[in-house]
């Protein structure tokens, strides 16, 4: 049987993954491929490090050159995390002539259009199924599944450190950072978990999601986004009162030619699928206008979920369908899609907001009237009785909580009306403003 | 820009549908195929039939040989119905040189290993993402996105008329009688609905899926089904009342390189994914050893979200990417899986039983003792009053409904018990026995 010889660079979980696939599974991608993926190299940083797997001799090494200089390595699995020396090194993999199948997202969300322009320039591929959403196929669906539709929307869980965490505070109640600390005691989150925590990771996953889906190559810095870390354990009890979770959401929408763009912990349905993925799960529906509403879910990291990704893109790269996609979907090409960013000020939703209020007449009057002032409809008001505030909140035994919940609103106008609030003197600490998902 | 000449053969629901998206979104098709379908011919059986679209003149037709003998015609979607004149037509388009994208799950399930050994033997191919779940691409994530994994099991919903009656009688309270004909009334049921309802439909869709996933050919006649007229409304409410919704779930789960399928009404966990589908919706779970389990939902028919897989089919048929695939699946061949199906008595299920018994002493007591005979282990066990039995299952003054969910016993132990139980004294009418999903 014919042999296509790959290599593996970089040997963290995913890698060791992949090298596991690739040996201990041999027969199955083999006839799925038509042919041997044969394991030719694995490169490290540090040879003496303990490794979870016995690779045959003269497959370890610590120089890349290994790969870049042996021409009959024709796939590599470039798993190396960060920017650097991961973009320098998927450059010369590709001049060396090698077909790219990658993982990292960052360095796409950052580098992309200068990876796919080199790779489009030498006659070379870059898959990278594995670096959205782990274990849900979510590019080959949309770059191939899906291509008799204009995509509408894009709604989806994209972090599943964050939501791990989030399902943590749902389930037992906990705070953030009691939250965060089991999610890095179980090795869901690293110990600096910023990126994850703050919409970053959800918003990289974004741009590269929307650039298949709607042609415009976004810099995933202007997606406005808001973290987990930005409201209080006790709006995730009043959330839940009110038939909601608060998940990190993830959203593009189509509207008028515009893209609304936005990574944000939102109140999402109890019963609807979004609302129920639990821990370290992802899940994206997809609404195409011929196909209507797909939704998918599933691991969204992990060793065996990523490396399965990894895997059939390297098998579909030896094979010679990643090469016709590739050339299809001019991804980070200079063609303009003529789809531009609508402006966050022009972003509607429905809103949740969290006030914390002095308990004496009048104040409600004075909060629902700057409402109405900035055009805001009231949907509910549920002003708690001041002993659940203090003993959740915090707050001075005087103060009351106030949830209220919008209609529909512009997001220029909700912030405006919470920043007056904010300044009555009758309000105190940090108010709270979530977006709905309305369906 | 390149232009494929492709054309439609059939023009019911889905064949306008597809015209539509040829015909009125030209442009994204040519760019996410990177050339031009251009629909050269559509054939009809009545030229005097009035149409819901608009064609240019001259491509329609009545004369499937306008297609046959016309060599510019690479691509086919062929859409007829049912076995013949379908299976004769396929096979002269093949030989015609014709690529073949269908959505005719009957003929695959039933023609099969003729089909694609023909079009093997002539280098052509036949795409079906269409024939099963209608808009969710089940065919491509199977055989192309887990190709890294041996897939353990499916579990799906995969019929969307029966689904539509079921979510009826468990949201209105409807017998089945009503809630087949609202279906019928709105387009979701065909006149005769037999092998929606019967679970013949799930069966051949089952087949072809657990054909791509465990390579076994299997003859959809030889999977266990039971259909879903087979119960009472009142079991569905008692369901309901024990945390469950009554569903028609298609199974197959590899147990020990033998392969066990059964569609058949299931209860299944309420909040569970799975039994949260309503409506004309169909969803999937398949579990691979790397990927852990991934959820697709989804529009399982319509006009368009069939037409979009099959656009998608001529697209990926077009750019060559089906026939890369089709080659490699080696679907309906020879080869041998190894994978046998496992005998029906073998299978093993927890079990929700329903009986009618006599409302006198010691009648319990019968019942379990056979049940405790055959080592069938009981998890709870419900007894009405009797007026709601009286009501609800139209049976004599002094009879009460028993109802008995069991532990996991095999099916053949299942059904002897039941019959024993039948043929007490004590037990009157048709008793109900169904599969209880676990998790």
């Amino acid at each position: 049987m014919e042999k296509t010889r790959v290599a593996i660079v970089g040997m963290g979980t995913v890698g060791t993954g992949v090298a596991k696939l690739l040996l201990d599974h041999g027969d199955r991608t083999a006839r799925h491929a038509g042919r041997v993926l044969w394991l030719e190299k694995a490169v490290v940083a540090d040879l003496s490090k303990p490794r979870t797997i016995d690779l045959p001799a003269g497959v370890l090494t610590d120089r890349v050159e290994d790969v870049i200089e042996n021409p009959e390595i024709k796939v590599v699995a470039q798993l190396i995390g960060g920017l650097e020396p991961a973009r320098t090194i998927t450059l010369k993999l590709l001049e060396a002539g090698k077909d790219i199948v990658t993982a990292n997202k960052a360095l796409l969300a950052e580098h992309g259009p200068e990876l796919f322009d080199k790779a489009r320039s030498l006659g070379r591929s870059i898959a990278f199924e594995a670096a959205v959403a782990g274990g849900i196929p979510i590019i080959a669906n949309i770059s191939q599944c899906f291509s008799a539709n204009q995509v509408q929307s894009l709604l989806g869980i994209l972090n599943g450190t964050s939501n791990f965490i989030l399902s943590q505070m749902d389930e037992s109640g906990a705070d953030y950072e009691t939250a965060l600390q089991k999610a890095q005691q179980l090795g869901y989150a690293e110990a600096d978990p910023t990126m994850d925590v703050d919409g970053s990771d959800a918003a990289q996953k974004l741009a590269i999601l929307a650039h298949l889906s709607f042609g415009s190559w976004i810099n995933w810095r202007e997606i406005p986004k808001v973290g987990i870390n930005t409201f209080h354990a006790t709006d995730m009890q009043y959330a839940k009162q009110l038939g909601y979770r608060i998940k990190l959401v993830a959203s593009a929408t189509l509207i008028n030619d515009q893209l609304e763009l936005v990574v944000a912990p939102t109140l999402v349905k109890k019963g609807r699928p979004l609302a129920e993925v639990r821990g370290a799960y992802n899940a994206i529906t997809v609404v195409g206008d011929a196909v209507g509403d797909i939704f998918f879910h599933g691991q969204g990291a992990g060793q065996m979920p990523t490396a399965s990704a990894v895997v059939a893109d390297m098998i579909d790269t030896a094979v010679g369908r990643t090469d016709i996609t590739f050339r299809r979907l001019e991804l980070w090409s200079q063609r303009d899609s003529g789809i531009a960013l609508r402006a966050t000020s022009l972003l509607s939703s429905r809103y949740y907001m969290r006030f914390c209020a002095s308990d004496k007449p009048g104040v409600l009057a004075e909060i629902t009237g700057i409402l109405g002032r900035n055009q805001i409809s009231i949907a509910s008001v549920i002003q708690h009785e001041p002993t659940t505030v203090e003993s959740a909140l915090g707050t001075a035994a005087n103060q009351v909580p106030i949830v209220i919940m919008t209609h529909q609103a512009p997001e220029g106008a909700a912030q405006k009306a919470v920043e007056q609030i904010q300044q009555l003197e009758t309000v105190h600490g940090p108010s709270i403003r979530m977006r709905v998902l309305e369906k």
